[in-house]
């Protein structure tokens, strides 16, 4: 799925701080039709500024006292974001949600890819592409509270000058995904049976395909683990409706806090232990792992000169890695890291 | 320098645990005289295990009451290891030092890489190689005592069957490099000193070419910052008699204690603040994104199927990750971050 272009996309300009959020980080329409407040970048945009809006919100009531502390950078070109980030709250320890518009140019060989069938003959220069997004990844200081991550984004690319013909392309991609230390089967099950109920209102395959996709993608290979009990996780999708899509997308992030919060106010305030929290601490350095050698997004933005502070948001405030570490057979961790080795059909 | 082999070597065997020591993880002489006790891997393998054991005598020793934990394991066709651990000690947190032994085969171009002008014409099949080295990373628990990490390695490949003429290969890499939080300018000139020292006896050249390469190798892109406050560092050395390549190697090995242990006995035991230990461990976070993303043992490791559990004893045992966490300037944590990123001359 394009891995090309993730690994090989050109370098984006160095991004600078703003003093306020604009209205929109897209550029003038007078660049195009495309940058018009009606067109999909336009919708999604306000989407995802909408939906870092109402969790940051819900994020903050549920956690009774911290604020999320912002930054909005923009870059010269086009494009920037605001970051939002709440460190050391009540309940969590670190929360982060950033939105971000990007205009870039990836190399030929990535559009070729993104659609073999139609364009093998031609040679087309550098492809401009569009792409924003939401991401966002909540770590609480609970060992029984399971950090969430959820990110949203649409891609397009300009049709290439040099290759008539050859189409613009665009797709969406994103997912919702739970990672516990400790499993109680209820909070997994509901927070899977959202996810099902999300994706039931537009497509019955879409559950059980991207429920699969999900434990695939957050797959720590030289663990042979997944970071976490998964969720959903779609990419390169364009084969249905693009207003579909659209909708589909902004249902999925307005799930996210029925999703999750339920399970939050459950286990926030559990009693623990040394030994949980310390297990807790093993879990968030497999997260450090997954992250920082497999997650695209983390890779890709490493190597092309994004946001560092905004990528590496997704890290957990702390994280312990000891040698050799192995739960007991049977033990409540064991259950937790078989679940993450063998994939659980949850409903 | 040979990036092809490192990202693209074929898959190694599984290992297996092993219930004792063997004397030599070399394959028999039946294969060949280059698995004798004399020959260069002969004597790089009794070199590396003699400085396990001296390294390993000396930091439990200094700690005072943790013992090494030891994993010996081999693989079927040839070659293993042993991995020895000291976790939760009185001075470190964790200790991790190994050796190993491997065979096994690489991609024909990282061949030609390796030697271009003499068989660019060819196209030799996969090449078998032979590796061993030793490392080892020490964090201990004080924030003003430095984290070190040591790693000397030797490498040859057969020469191809289907290349007529073609040459057999083999270099040197390795060296010694310290980590710490705060700056204790005696502490990295003695450091530093040692090194110098030592490659001075071998050739004058070593010392500043080495220094330099180490800042080089050890730097963390995309915050443009180096890991620590380097030593030395040198990799795909072929270009000098064998005979005073190992010697050399072998007495950078036995001058990893002396240009240590003073630092630690001096630091051990030095009173600290909760802010110390936060700086501490944000320090640590970055160790684990250079080790995970750059490092090229470690990424070669996880990719190619070697030990786990050998490879990230390198990670620490805890490390953090502040959201835009910048020193105050002309603080102690602000030096230390200016000379990770603008490196110094400390002799």
């Amino acid at each position: 799925r394009k891995p090309q272009f993730r690994l090989r996309a050109s370098m984006i300009e160095k991004e600078v701080p703003a003093a306020e959020r604009p209205a929109t980080f897209l550029r003038g329409i007078d660049e195009g039709p495309s940058n018009s407040p009606d067109s999909v970048r336009g919708r999604f945009e306000r989407m995802i500024r909408e939906a870092q809006d109402s969790v940051c919100a819900a994020i903050e009531a549920a956690d009774g006292g911290a604020r999320f502390k912002e930054d909005v950078w923009s870059r010269p070109g086009g494009g920037g974001g605001i970051s939002r980030v709440l460190q050391d709250g009540a309940v969590w320890e670190k929360a982060g949600v950033n939105v971000s518009v990007v205009y870039g140019v990836m190399p030929p060989e990535a559009y070729r890819a993104a659609n073999p069938s139609q364009n093998g003959n031609v040679k087309p220069g550098p492809v401009p592409f569009f792409a924003a997004g939401i991401s966002s990844v909540l770590h609480p200081k609970n060992p029984f509270a399971p950090t969430l991550h959820f990110n949203y984004r649409y891609f397009e690319t300009d049709a290439p000058k040099d290759a008539p013909g050859a189409p613009r392309q665009w797709w969406f991609g994103g997912g919702t995904d739970l990672t516990p230390a400790y499993i109680f089967e209820e909070d997994v099950k509901h927070f899977h049976q959202v996810q099902k109920n999300t994706c039931d209102k537009f497509n019955s395959d879409f559950y059980p395909r991207f429920k699969k996709w999900c434990d695939d993608y957050f797959y720590i290979k030289h663990r042979g683990e997944r970071r976490g009990l998964g969720g959903i996780f779609f990419d390169d999708l364009n084969s249905y409706d693009q207003d579909m899509l659209l909708s589909f997308a902004t249902e999925c992030a307005n799930s996210v806090i029925p999703a999750y919060l339920p399970i939050i106010e459950k286990r926030k305030d559990t009693p623990f232990t040394d030994k949980h929290k310390a297990w807790q601490q093993l879990r968030r350095g497999r997260y450090v792992e997954f992250n920082l050698v497999y997650d695209r997004g983390t890779t890709f933005g490493l190597k092309t000169g994004g946001r560092i502070e905004s990528i590496l948001v997704s890290l957990p405030l702390t994280a312990r890695w000891e040698y050799d570490h192995q739960p007991e057979e049977g033990s409540e961790e064991w259950k937790l890291l078989d679940a993450c080795i063998n994939p659980k059909e949850w409903l």
